[in-house]
């Protein structure tokens, strides 16, 4: 049975394996020190068109969430974003584990905050000492329901967190995806320009895991590998994350293995807006959210495994399909196939 | 030139490599609820004659001290260990960012802590509210500078700890290079009798990371899962732990690997003791910590690298070479070679 | 100008005065383990005829609320309140400061939360090791808009948080007032029985400052005086404490202060709804919230001073009117002829 | 039994309690927002002929210290001091529980630390990402055994930090008693121009409880009411710090409560010496530490109340007798008459 649960369910991309089996016994420094990690950051720096940009490598992003938070804020402030945000709902508590309050603006459906918030979140703090202070700002791209932010989006909560002198920060935890969508106009060179730090996932993307995060502000990465090593992020054989990145920035191929799975998520959205049903939001990345009814969802079950969303009502849930790199055709072709068209009981 | 430097300075033992090709396509769950993690438990579990325990993966040692830790104490707890501790002095005060304290007790060149120490700390903080309270024992095995807690030295501190009501956890991260060698008797059946927790690392004795935590006192092992998630260890791709653990824990690779890197540490610690020189510190494990002239450091530099320990006089340098399952006899028997007799300038 | 602003205006009621006078040159020991101190818990056990309680004092809210909860959840667990708890709102993030994420419930206008809320989140977060775990309730008695709950929700609330497993907190900050007040049922027996620990505000009814901690689930309150020394707030004069809890627990005097307050509110409610005013909440207490127009605001604020709460549209506010045990009859009668009946603009 | 226990024994000097009667229903803003507080720090500005500098108050030391270092630290700094530091050993972690390393440098029986520690200190890490980072120095005057700090070593110890970029610290708990020492050259003046930031104490010094945090260096006081607020030490009636300090900083009653109290130690050092014991320490304050045979402890123990300090060996004991401005000569006296001879077994 084919499972659409996520996009971390297989291994890596096959030039990954060749490159981890063709350098294996060579010896390099460890922690980061290497020179895969130094040709890796020099090949993102490139693709940023930031020949000035920190690049540090880490291992998961609940990991580089926390890190990259704890690294910024005082211990009075706290990350502004969406109440859907994965630092809000979706770590454990990572932030708050480091002493930060993650404050949480509502948003719609598409998990999107916009620069009025920001503002307004500044001017309703008012320096109000018995209140956790803003220190900086949380989005992702796309968004925890695939949704992006356009380059207009982007620069106008580029702009309010500036004037605001809040830090502007990325998690790009599915970033490929979006750079890969030809409904997202936001390149890599956008987000070095109009973000403080950003982080490009490789886990979801290609990677055994990995995240490689980038400083365009580079005031914010000094000493930035104390607290890889006191978050417990610094690995021992740093070279593994050099060797992946590179690998993955060698030739466009982190896009290129995106572009794949974004087509087949497209066509699994067309299949089912064709057959009468309703998205949860517009995504145009490799995260697809379907409103179903309960009969359909468990007549799919019997030959796909997907995950549930969230409950719409008694009768109907939000279900999700996830593409990945790895995802052939032919389970997409018998996913579209098996869409019964949907009965209208009127 | 060859590089003494560390036992990480390559990838992996080829077995798995061949694992990761192999499966590299199958889909499994997430974040270590897959069969090979589930595999790999099981394994251990028996290697340990431990059928009750609990194990799990993590990535790397700073990573899981800070987690184990963190999930025992409480607030006002703090960790006893040797004042040369892993987690006293290199990592970045992992231990105080989550929020405790590291009692450091004095220890002799061997890094190694006893019952008597333990009792006694016990004994002084005599319910002093004022304190950090001692909430646990952290020892390592083998120590940071290479030496072995015995059986009887690990039963008595086992004791001792079990009086004073205080769990004993031990950082296993060159675990292996100890039950490798032929003068330490501490099995893996002895560390899940005698403590509440282990940890048996994978990242410096042949698997490109991670660390497998075993509790035998199942008791400290409930809601696990949430720490390792909230202090950034919860591996998407979970099953690159298991499927390493599962290839280590397969015909006891584990320790035939370590064994082969002891037998050479033998090998150059015999050398040096031939020729004349001193060791720093009795290691029967990986590590090897010699005494040199600073001529002969800049000579044997010449040809090989090692890392410089401590700084012994105004002559003379403490240096470590350091074996792993990657080393060749070749290397071992060009530095052995490559060692000048001590000169006595008497 | 007379200020209703807040009920922490003034000093101390004169017995506390009388009695910090007359026992200024006795020698006792520090920290809380003087007769004052014991004698003041025992008056307080006697009042809550919870004999077997344990009683601490402390010096504010604030250090109140962090140093309970941390000493109660666990790293990965984080309290349920209402989304305008003091917690959540006006600790400037010291609940996060302790490692412990504020899990905020949406509420009504009244700052309540029920009991099939903390079910509901129970069952929400169904072991997901992803999110933090909810480990215990926090409400406050009266709430933050001046509202009680009555024995009937205290004890639905009790009931849920005993099903689920978390400990029931109560932040008595001014529970004097709820105490006082003719319209609320709950009692300090009540408390001690239906909660499993909760405070009762010093600093806001009649002393110079002081909050004291009642466990009537003293396995919670082990080694808790190493959690207020750890948290800042172990006075050295912890005499202090224990004077002034003695004088507000000798003949009924915490309530008698309340009374009046309390008695006083409701006479500036009554007179607002008399000409006219809408409360923003039902409140018992002494805490009075009037949507005004800004221009009767404004008119108001030439004789008297008084918190804007919330803004209700271009026209309207809500304001608080705050009475204390200081507060004279006369400030009150000047206060209610100074109100402008409500002019009807249709 | 008179005791000389410590000198948080007795309440407050006359003059504070006839401050808060005087002034007890006198309405002011909260939270330190108030004319009393305004008018102490003007005083304390005057007093240290720092104008420009930023005064704030809480409540207590431990908190105190834990708020100053929080709010200067990076996470992944520590702050140098004695190893006997208050910081260090009688704070129940309340620093690590701030998430910081407390990095103890070893010191002599006079609880100090020196400019050579702290510049071998940052030259030792080096960089080192694996260690915790230097990040201030806190030193304590007088230490925590009685010992001053000379101007010659204070300003060794100013340029030290400065050069390495580490703000510099003092704890005054018991500053006036150093102040007030006739062996003590370091003035305010010297303290607000070679320190980054110190505080007065008040608890031990004639106020019920109090601590004045004065920035010379005012870059490290901005936000500094946040951190306050965060480690619950924003008291609602701050004024009642405001009034302590502006009574304290009246006229010099500051350091004239704290010479009486340093005369008598004086009196009772002599007494002991000119008896033939030893002192522990070279202490010019209010606290003289004592080297007694266990028979004559036990002996001074039926008419005087002191603390044990350490065990010297079998037989001997040190012990601490404390004064303070409420020690009547009465009591010293009779202390003085009771002394015996020390019996030479020769």
């Amino acid at each position: 049975m084919y499972s659409f649960d996520s996009d971390y369910l297989e291994g890596c991309v096959p030039e990954i394996l060749d490159a981890l089996a063709s350098t294996n016994l060579e010896q390099t420094p460890g922690y980061g020190m290497d020179p895969y990690c130094r040709e890796a950051a020099d090949l993102i720096r490139n693709a940023c068109s930031a020949p000035g940009a920190e690049v540090f490598f880490l291992e998961g992003g609940t990991q580089t969430n926390a890190t990259v938070i704890a690294s910024i804020l005082k211990p009075y402030q706290g990350a502004l974003c969406a109440s859907t945000a994965h630092i809000a709902v979706h770590e454990t508590g990572a932030i708050e584990h480091g002493g930060h309050k993650v404050l949480a603006l509502p948003c719609g459906a598409d998990g999107k905050i916009n620069s009025q918030q920001v503002r307004k979140a500044v001017l309703d703090h008012n320096h109000d000492v018995h209140c956790v202070q803003p220190g900086m700002v949380y989005i992702s791209q796309p968004t925890e329901v695939g949704a992006v932010y356009s380059v207009k989006e982007l620069s106008e909560l580029s702009d309010a967190c500036r004037e605001c002198g809040l830090p502007l920060y990325v998690d790009g935890a599915r970033l490929g995806y979006a750079l890969a969508s030809p409904l997202c106009d936001v390149s890599l060179e956008d987000l070095a320009a109009l973000t403080d730090v950003f982080y490009i996932g490789g886990t979801k993307q290609g990677a055994l895991f990995g995240e490689a995060v980038v400083f365009g502000n580079t005031s914010l990465a000094e000493d930035f590998r104390y607290c890889i090593k006191q978050n417990g992020g610094m690995m021992a054989k740093g070279r593994l994350l050099g060797l992946q990145f590179k690998t993955l920035f060698t030739g466009n191929l982190y896009v290129e293995v995106a572009r794949g799975a974004v087509q087949k998520a497209l066509q699994i959205r067309d299949a089912f807006l064709a057959a009468g049903y309703e998205m949860l939001s517009e995504s145009p990345t490799n995260q697809q959210f379907v409103i179903l009814p309960n009969d359909v969802v468990a007549s799919l079950r019997r030959n796909f495994s997907f995950e549930d969303w969230i409950r719409i009502d008694e009768g109907h849930t939000a279900v999700r399909f996830c593409t990945s790199w790895a995802t052939p055709q032919q389970a997409v072709d018998e996913l579209k196939s098996a869409i019964p068209a949907l009965q209208n009981l009127s």
